[in-house]
C-alpha cells in the first residue's frame, strides 16, 4: 500500500481507464513546458526564482525546480521545510512567521542539514524565539523581515519597525540578516493585466520607504522577495524584487486560467494538473454523479471545470464529501457509469494538499508516481 | 516522524502550550460522552447503529464504536473499508456506489478478511462489476440497493428499478442481497426539529412504495439504512430504518451546533473537536493572524468559531492556505504572538480529512495520539 493503489498501473497502456479514483493527474509535457517557461522568463529578467513548495509539497518536483535553475525553495510550513531539507534540497526560505519554540527548533534542525535555511519574522517575540532556537553561531540561521505593503495580513507596517527588527538580527551570532519579504497574495488573481499592474505599483511605492530606511541604516537587503504566478510578468519587468516566489505556474488551475498573466494573454503556461474522477451513478435525467467531492478538491474557489471525458459545457457541482455532480443540458451527452472524467482543479494548492500522489501521465500513459511527501502535520 | 511532531508531548503537563500547530484536538471526556449518548439513544429505539467512518477515518475510534455496541461501520471510500478490514473491524457497509473494477477488487479482498462486507449499488453496470470481482461463492459479498428518496444524487428513482436490481443480486452466487439504503444528506442541517421532521416524513413516504414493491416480490430488506446526526432523533423515533449511520455526533461541529437535534434542543452531544492554531503575527490594530487557514479547515461551511484562547466574539476569517485572521472589536483583547487559540471546526468531516492525528486531550493534557489512518487515496 506504500505506493498507493495505482502503483501497479505504471507503464500499463490501459492505466487511464483503470485508475483508482479520485486521484491527481499531472500531464508531463505541460509540466515540463511550464517548468522551463518560467525559468526562461526569470533568466531574461536578471532576477532569481525561488518557487513556492506549498503548491506541490513534493520533493521530486522541488528537485526538478532546483535543477532547472531555481536559487532555492519557498516553504509555507515547518513540515515542508523539514521534508525538503531531509531530501538535501537547499536554499529554503520559510515564508510565514513561526512563533512556537518547538517548531522553530525543528527548523533549526532542518537548517543543520542544509546550512542555508532562512525564515521570515515580523515581531520582536518571533525574533526572540528564533534567537533561542539553539542554532550554532558558526552557521547562523537566515532572517528575512516581512513587510506588509497592502495585504493587511502578516508583516510590519512601519519602516521604523523593519529597521528595528533588522538591526536586532545583527546582535545574536545565531542569526544572519538576509533581507525583506513583501508579498501581495490579494493581487495575484486580479484578472486584467493593466489593473493588476496598477495595483502592484501602489504596493511597490509603499515598499520604497522601507527599502530607503533600511539602506540609510546600513541594512540594505540582499534579498527582496515577493510576487507569485499572477504578478510574475510585471514583477519581473518592473518590480522591486531580487527574486520571486510563484508556485501555481506549474499547474495552472481554474483561477489562474481566468487571469491575463501577460499583456494580451500571451503567457506560456499550460494546464498540467487534473483531478480524475469516475461516474458512480446516472439515475437522474440531466446528471451524473462522480466520486470526487469536497475531499478531492478544495471548495474555496467554486466548482471545477471539465477537462476531458464529458462535454466542457457540463456544470460541476459539489454534492458532498465524496460526491460531485455533472449537470448536462443534453442528457444524451452524459458519460456512462464507470467512465473516467477529468476536471480542472478550481484552486491547485489546497487541492494538491488533499492527495498523496501525483500520477504523472504522458501520451495517455501513467509513467510515474510522485509522492506528495511534504503534506500533513 | 512516524508519530508526528507532537508525539514527545504525550503526558507532558505543558503540552497544550507547546503543540506544533495547526493540529486537531479531541477532548476525551466530551468524546466518551457522545459515544455513550448515541448508543443509549439507539438502544432505546430497538434499532441498530452503524456509524459512519467518513467523519473520523480512524481505526482507534471505529474500534471504540464497535465495542460500545455498534453493529458495524459505514465507509464512504474503498480506502476506508480496506483500512478498517485490515484492522479486523467488521460489519462494513460501503455507502457510495463503486464502479471501477480495480476498486471493487480491493473491496473483495477486504471482504475476504472480514467476511461480512456489503456495499451499495444503484445501476446494472455497477452490479455487473460487483459480480465479476472474484468473490468466493462460499462467502458472498453483501449488496444493498440504494434508493433516491429526494436528495437527487445517487440511488434508483423508481420502485421497479429497485426490484430489478434486488432480483439480479439473487443470481450470482458471489452476491448476497441485504437490503436498501435511503440517505437524505440534504436534510441533516435543517435547523428546526419540526421542519426537519416534516421534510423527513416526505422522504419516508417516498420510500414506502419501494419497500412495498420489494416485499411483494419476496425481497423484503433485512437492512433499511439511512439517517445521520441531524435526523437521528426523528429517525430513531418514527423512521423506516432498521439502522442509522450518523458520524458527526462524535465531534459536533459549527454546523451541527446550529441544528436543534432533539425537540426543544435537548440533544446530549457536546463539542469534542477543535483545531488548535497559533498566533504568528499581530501587527494590525484589530487583527491577529493564526497559522490555520484553508489547509487546516475545510471552507465549505464558512468561518470557524473561537473555542478558547480568545474572546468568543472574535471573528475568524480565512486568509490563505496557511493563514487565518481573528478580528477583534476591542484591540486590547487580542492574544499575543505565540499564544494558542482553539477553534470549532465549521464542518468536521472534511476538516478531519486534512489532518493526520487526533490529539486526545484530558484535563488540558495531551494523553494520546490517534492516527487518522484511513485518509488518503
Amino acid at each position: 500500500m506504500a505506493a498507493g493503489p495505482n502503483a501497479a498501473l505504471v507503464g500499463d497502456p490501459g492505466a487511464r481507464a483503470r485508475l483508482a479514483t479520485p486521484c491527481l493527474l499531472l500531464e508531463a509535457d505541460a509540466f515540463e513546458h511550464n517548468l522551463a517557461a518560467m525559468m526562461e522568463l526569470v533568466r531574461g529578467s536578471g532576477r532569481q526564482l525561488r518557487p513556492h513548495v506549498k503548491a506541490h509539497k513534493c520533493t521530486a518536483i522541488a528537485r526538478r525546480q532546483l535543477e532547472a535553475g531555481a536559487v532555492g525553495l519557498c516553504c509555507a510550513t515547518v513540515r515542508e521545510a523539514e521534508v525538503m531539507a531531509a531530501a538535501g534540497l537547499t536554499g529554503i526560505l520559510v515564508t510565514s512567521p513561526v512563533t512556537a519554540p518547538g517548531m522553530v527548533e525543528r527548523l533549526a534542525r532542518a537548517h543543520d542539514r542544509v546550512g542555508d535555511l532562512a525564515l521570515v519574522v515580523d515581531s520582536e517575540a518571533g525574533l526572540e524565539t528564533l534567537s533561542a532556537a539553539g542554532v550554532s553561531a558558526e552557521r547562523p540561521l537566515g532572517v528575512v523581515v516581512e513587510i506588509d505593503v497592502g495585504q493587511g495580513r502578516t508583516g510590519v507596517t512601519r519602516p521604523e519597525d523593519a529597521v528595528r527588527l533588522a538591526r536586532r538580527t545583527l546582535d545574536p551570532p545565531q542569526l544572519r540578516y538576509r533581507g525583506v519579504q513583501a508579498y501581495y497574495g490579494h493581487l495575484q488573481h486580479v484578472p486584467a493585466y493593466a489593473d493588476r499592474k496598477a495595483k502592484a505599483a501602489e504596493q511597490w511605492a509603499r515598499l520604497q520607504p522601507f527599502l530607503d530606511a533600511l539602506r540609510a541604516e546600513g541594512l540594505a537587503p540582499e534579498i527582496v522577495t515577493g510576487g507569485g504566478t499572477g504578478t510574475c510578468y510585471l514583477d519581473l519587468e518592473d518590480g522591486p524584487f531580487t527574486e520571486i516566489q510563484p508556485g501555481s505556474y506549474l499547474f495552472m488551475d481554474k483561477q489562474y486560467r481566468a487571469v491575463e498573466l501577460a499583456p494580451g494573454g500571451t503567457a506560456p503556461f499550460r494546464t498540467s494538473l487534473a483531478v480524475a474522477a469516475r461516474v458512480i451513478s446516472a439515475n437522474q435525467p440531466d446528471l451524473v454523479v462522480l466520486d470526487a467531492g469536497i475531499k478531492a478538491m478544495a471548495t474555496d474557489a467554486g466548482p471545477a471545470l471539465v477537462a476531458s471525458g464529458a462535454s466542457p459545457d457540463a456544470a460541476y457541482q459539489f454534492m458532498g464529501d465524496e460526491h460531485g455532480g455533472l449537470r448536462f443540458s443534453t442528457p444524451a451527452a452524459r458519460p456512462r457509469v464507470g467512465d473516467l472524467v477529468t476536471l480542472v482543479a478550481p484552486h491547485c494548492d489546497p487541492t494538491v494538499n488533499l492527495h498523496d500522489w501525483f500520477h504523472v501521465m504522458q501520451d495517455g500513459r501513467l509513467v510515474d508516481l510522485w509522492p506528495i511527501d511534504a503534506r500533513g502535520y
